[in-house]
C-alpha cells in the first residue's frame, strides 16, 4: 500500500486529535488512499512532544518545524499549533512542495488568513482548513439534502457556538493573548458557525453586529452576534460565547427553506433534525440517527445505531484529505480550502467592524492580486 | 361575589381566547377576585357576532363599540380587535372609566403606542397590554428564580419566536394589511419576544438588525432578526418570523448567567429547562415539569404533572386584571402595562429603523410631556 | 338549544375535572350536541359540597345521592366520587333512566365491575367510563392510524404508568384503603395502561405478573409489573406504580408494527413520536405535535401549535357522551364503556392472580347471563 | 513498554471491534498499562483473515484457532466469534495460560457457561465476558452514583433492548442457527439487559416471561419479555427485541430509588438522565453529558462536551483487561468475568423456562462441585 509521510506541528489537544485520526484511517477506512505514515511531530515543549512522539508513533520528535519543512519524506504537513504559528510554518511546508492541512482559524485576521491561502495557492499543493465540523455525518447529509433541493428555497439560518468554560478570570492560556490567538470567541467558535453557514447556504451578504468581551482585563473578545442577509435571499442570526452555562460544546444551526427544515446540535452530533412540509398528517421534525449503511461516512464504521465520536470527525476530514492527494482531487467543496479559511475570517473581521462603526458591513471577499 | 361587567371587542382568536379565560376565571381560580360578567360583544360582522355573545354567554352583541364605551354596567374593556381598532375605543372605554385591556401590539408603532398609554395613563385606569407569555408558569418561575439573584449575573439572553404558516401568497388577512396591522411578524411575533426580553432580562441599550419581507407583494415584513446589547451588560440575538418550517408556536428563548442558565420552548410550554453551575458532577439541563403545589399559578389547577395548555395562560392573565381592580393593585410588574406595549413598540421599531440606515440603533423612549 | 341535567357525584379532583369540562363544553364546542346544565353535586362533606355548587353553578348541593337518583331534571349522573361508591349509585341511577358516566376503575375487582356493568347495560341508558386518556388528540390519531393499518401487523406493545407519590408511609387518603379503593396502582394506573392496550393494540391474551407493596402497613400494591401476550400476536410489557421519582404523571406506551412505531408519553401529551419504516434515508422518530387543523378534536380549540392541557381531555370525552345521547350513537369503539371498565378489571386481577400463583394467567371474560 | 500479544478469534463486527480499541489503547490511554501487541488473528475464510490480519497490523492469519492457543508469544486469547465457538477455543487457551476475553454470551445457554466459566475459572487466568455497556460512561457514572447510596433503596430496575432488523425472513447468518448462536435476541440483546440490571441493581430473585418467536419457520427467539422481581425488594420489567422499527440500538434503562432516579439511552450513550429527590423547587430530570474531567474514563478524552462513540466503549472494557493483567488486579466488579457470563445465561435460561411452563422461575445460581 502506498504511504504518504506525516509532519504534525503541535502535540496537545489537535495533537492528539489529528494523530488519532491518521491511526485510525490506517484501518478503520479500508483500504485507505494512502496510508499514513507519521515521521515528525514537533513542539515547543520539548519533553512533552518526545512523549507524543512516543505515544503516536512518530518517528522523531522535534523543537524546529524547519526541520519537517526539509525532511522530505514528509508528504503532508498538518498544523495544529497556535494561531500565531498558522502563517509561516504552513506557508514554508507548501512550498517546500508539501500538502498542508491547518487548523482553523487559518489566520488571526482576515489579512493574515488571506496571505496564507494565497502563498500557499500559489504552489499548487493541496490544502485544507480544518473545519472538521463539515465531516460530522449529520452535516454531510444536511449538505447533500440541500444540495438535492429537499428543502426548497432556503429562507432561514441561524447558527451559534454556545461553549461555557470562559467565564473565569484566572485562566491564562495562549487562546487569550491577542497575540497568539488573534481573538477569542471569534476566531474559535464564530469562524466554525460561519464556515457552516457557508457550507450549507452559501455567501453571507452582510452582518450587523458586535464583538464583546465581558471580563474587565481579558484581551480578546468573549462572545460574538449578528444578524446577516445571505447572497440567496435568507436571513438569520449568527452567535458564538464561552460564558452560556450548561452548554458545553453546543454547536446549533437550523434551517429553514420552503419545503422542510433541518435542525442540528454537536452535543448530539450523530442525529439529524429533519422536517418535510409534505402535507403529512402525521409531520414533525424527525430525529434522525445518522449511522445508517446509506449515511455520509457510514462505510467505514459500525451496524446503524452504534455511533461514532467528536474525534471520528477527524477521521473523515483527514481521509478526505489523503483520497484527493491520492487521486488529484479537489479538497472543496466538501473539505473547506484555506480560501474558505479565508473567507470565514473575512466574514468574522466584518462583524467586528460593525460592532465598531455601529454600521451593516458588506461582505467584500479580497481579489488575489494578477 | 362582587362582579364586573366585561365587554368584548373582538369574537375570533383572540375574542375566544379571552372569553374562555373569563369563564374559567369564575371557577377555576376560587374565589375569584371578581366574578366576570360577559356583558357584551362587539364586531363588524353581525352574524358572527350574534353567535359568539350566545356561544360565550355575552348579555349582548353589537357592531358598534361605542355602545360598550357608554354602557355603565361595563367596568372592564378588553380590546382583542385588529391593531388598528386598538387606539380609539380603547382610549374612549378608559376615558369612560372602565378599566382597560388591549391585545398586544399596543399600537401600530411606537408612536401610536405612546399615545395609547399617555392616553390612558392620565385617566387613572388600570391597564394591562395582553403579553400573556409573562403568564404561562414556567415564565413566571423563571421570573421569580431571576429576580432570586439564582442566575447570577447575566451574560445572555437569546429569544426567538418561529412560526410557519406565513409561506403562502395566498393568505389574505387583515395581519397582511399594514394599516390594519401596522406591520407583520414584528409587531405580531417579535413584540413577544422583545416583551420577555424585557421581563426576564430589563432594557435593551442598543439593537443592530432589521425587517425583511421575503414574498414579493407582500406589505408587511416577514421575519425580523436582531443583535442586541442590553442594560446588564448582557449580549445576545433576537428573531422572529413567519417563515420557519416545522415550528408551529416556538416562542424560545434562553437566558445565561453566572450561576446558570434557563431555556424554555412554548411548544413545551409547561416545562423549564434549568442549569445550575453547581459543581454537582451529575450537572446539566433539568427539564422541570412546571406543575408542582409551589410552581407559580399551580394553586388553580390539578396535581402535579397534569399539565395545562396555551389557552391557560390567559386565565392567569386576566385573573391578575381582576385582582388589580379588586384590591387596587399595580398591573406592573408581572403584568404588562401599556407602558410596557409602548416599549416593546419602541424596540420594534428600532430595529427598524436600524434596517433601513443600516445603523446601530440605541433605545430610547419618549418621556411623558408634563 | 336543546339542555341536559347533569348530577354530580364527587366534589374534589374529579368533581373538579367534570365539572370544569361540562362548562367549557358550553362554548369550546360549537354548537354542543346538548348543553350541559349542571342541576345538582352530591358530597359528603356537607360545607365542600355546598362551596362546590356554587363554585361550579350547580343549581343544588346534596349529600344524599339518592335526591341525584330521584331528580326527573337529571339525563346524566356522573359518579366521580371513590371507588367503594361507584356501584349502587350508578346502578341506581341507571335504573331510574339516566345515562350514566363513572370513574375509573369500574369497580374495586373484576366482579363487582362486572356487576355493574351487567346491571347498567339491561337499562339500555348510555354508559361510559372515564377512561379520558383515550380522549388525548395523540391517543386518539395513534388509534386512527393503526386502523387505517399504518403500523402494519402488531408486533409490541409497552405500557407504563408511572407516578412517584406513594413513597410516603404518611400518606392516609381513601386511596389506601382496601375497602374504599379496592387496590392501589393497579385499579388507579394500570386499569389505564390496560385500558390503552385494548384501544390500540385489542385483547390481551394471557399474562405473567405480580402486585407488589413496598411499604410496610400499606394496605393496597404500590406496584404492578407483567409481560403480556396479545390475541393478535404481539406481546410486551405492562407496568404501573407510584414509587418512580421523577415521573410525575408519565403514561408512556409505544406501540411497534411492520410498517412503523407510535410512542407517547402523558407528560407531554401535545405530542405523538411518529416512526414510519417507509425507507426514507432521512428516518427517525417525529415529534408530531398534534394541534393541526386536520388533527382529532382540534375543531374546538386553537390555531396549530397552541397546545391544550390535561383538563381538556374531560371536553372531549364528556363532550362524546353527549353527542351519543343527543343522537343516540354508541359510546364505543372511541369511548370506554363500562364493558371496557368491566374488561379492564379482568385483566387487572389476573395480574394479581398470577403474582399470587405464580402462573401464567389465561385473559377470560364473563358471560353475561341469560 | 512492557508489551502482551494478542490472539484475536473473529474478524467481522467483534474482530473489528477489538481490534480498534487494542490499537487505541496504544495511544488513546496514556501511558497504557501493557502494550497490545496484535500476534494473531483466526477466522475460517482464508482470504477474509488474511485481509483483516494486513487492515489491523496482525503479525499473522490463521484458520486454525489452535495456532493461537499453542503461540508462546500470544499471553491474551480474544474471542469474538460465533456463539457456538466460544467454549473449547477459550477453554483451551485459558489451559494453555492465556488470560481470557469472550464475547457475549458466553456460552449457548446456562449449562454450556457454567462449563467455560468453571474450566477457565480453574486456570487461574483473568477472564472477561464483554459485556461492553458496563464501560459506557455513563453506565459507569451510575454505578458509582448508585455504589454511593445517591438514590437511596432502589424501587424499580425497567430495562430493555430494542432494535429493528429482525423483521425480514429472507436473514440467513448464523444468529438464526440455534447451533450457532444458542438463541436470538435472548442471548444476543436480553444478556445485555440483564447484565446491566445486575451491575446496577444485583441480583434478580424471580422472573416470569417468556420468549417469542414471530417469523414462522426462525428457529431462535425474536422478542423476550419478563416481569421480575429482585432479591433487594425492587421490582421491574425486562424486554428485548429485535422487532422495534425505528429502535437501532435502544438499549434502554430506568431505575428509581427513595432518593432519585436514573434513566440512559444507548442511542444517546454520552448522556445520563439523573433526577435527585431533594426538594429543589426546580425539579426534573437533569441531562447530563457524561463528559467531564471528573467522569468516568474521559481522563483519556476531550475536553468536556467533546463526545465519543461505540467502538470507544471497548477501549474502556480492553483497558480494564490490560490493567488487570499488568497489575494482577481482579476484573470484578466494574468487569465482567466469566461468572457474570453465566449468571446472565442462567437468568436467561429461567426466562425461556417460565415462558414454556407458564411458572414463576426463582433464580438459582450452580455451585461449583468441590
Amino acid at each position: 500500500m502506498e504511504t504518504i509521510g506525516v509532519g504534525m506541528l503541535g502535540y496537545a489537544f489537535m495533537g492528539k486529535a489529528h494523530s488519532n485520526a491518521f491511526r485510525k484511517i490506517a484501518y478503520m477506512t479500508w483500504p485507505p488512499p494512502l496510508e499514513p505514515r507519521l515521521v515528525g511531530i514537533c513542539g515547543r515543549n520539548r519533553e512533552a512532544v518526545d512523549e507524543a512522539a512516543e505515544r503516536y508513533g512518530y518517528d522523531y520528535a522535534t523543537d524546529d518545524w524547519q526541520r519537517l519543512v526539509d525532511d522530505d519524506s514528509i508528504g503532508l504537513f498538518d498544523n495544529g499549533g497556535p494561531n500565531a504559528l498558522h502563517a509561516e510554518p504552513t506557508i514554508a511546508a507548501a512550498r517546500a512542495g508539501k500538502h498542508v492541512v491547518c487548523e482553523k482559524p487559518l489566520g488571526r485576521d482576515a489579512a493574515e488568513s488571506f496571505e496564507i491561502w494565497r502563498a500557499v495557492e500559489e504552489t499548487g499543493v493541496k490544502h485544507l482548513c480544518a473545519f472538521n465540523y463539515r465531516f460530522v455525518p449529520a452535516v454531510r447529509l444536511a449538505r447533500e439534502m440541500i444540495e438535492a433541493g429537499e428543502l426548497g428555497e432556503v429562507r432561514h439560518f441561524r447558527g451559534r457556538y454556545l461553549q461555557d468554560w470562559g467565564d473565569d478570570p484566572s485562566l491564562d492560556t495562549w487562546r487569550f493573548d491577542p497575540a497568539a490567538a488573534g481573538s477569542g470567541a471569534l476566531g474559535d467558535l464564530m469562524a466554525h458557525v460561519v464556515d457552516l453557514a457557508r457550507f450549507l447556504n452559501g455567501e453571507p451578504g452582510s452582518v450587523q453586529g458586535f464583538a464583546h468581551t465581558f471580563l474587565p482585563g481579558r484581551k480578546v473578545d468573549d462572545a460574538v452576534e449578528a444578524a446577516v442577509v445571505f447572497e440567496n435571499g435568507s436571513v438569520g442570526t449568527l452567535e458564538a460565547t464561552r460564558f452560556a452555562h450548561g452548554r458545553r460544546n453546543a454547536l446549533q444551526w437550523e434551517i429553514n427553506g420552503t419545503k422542510g427544515s433541518l435542525s442540528f446540535d454537536m452535543e448530539r452530533m450523530n442525529e439529524l433534525q429533519v422536517f418535510r412540509a409534505d402535507g403529512d398528517r402525521a409531520r414533525g421534525f424527525k430525529t434522525v440517527l445518522v449511522s445508517e449503511a446509506d449515511h455520509p461516512f457510514w462505510e467505514h464504521w459500525w451496524p446503524p445505531g452504534h455511533i461514532i465520536g467528536w474525534g471520528d470527525t477527524f477521521v473523515h476530514e483527514l481521509h478526505h484529505v489523503l483520497e484527493a492527494i491520492a487521486n488529484d482531487r479537489p479538497i472543496a467543496p466538501y473539505g473547506a480550502t484555506f480560501e474558505d479559511g479565508y473567507r470565514a475570517a473575512e466574514i468574522c473581521d466584518a462583524i467586528v467592524r460593525s460592532g465598531e462603526s455601529g454600521a451593516r458591513e458588506q461582505i467584500r471577499y479580497r481579489q488575489a492580486s494578477a
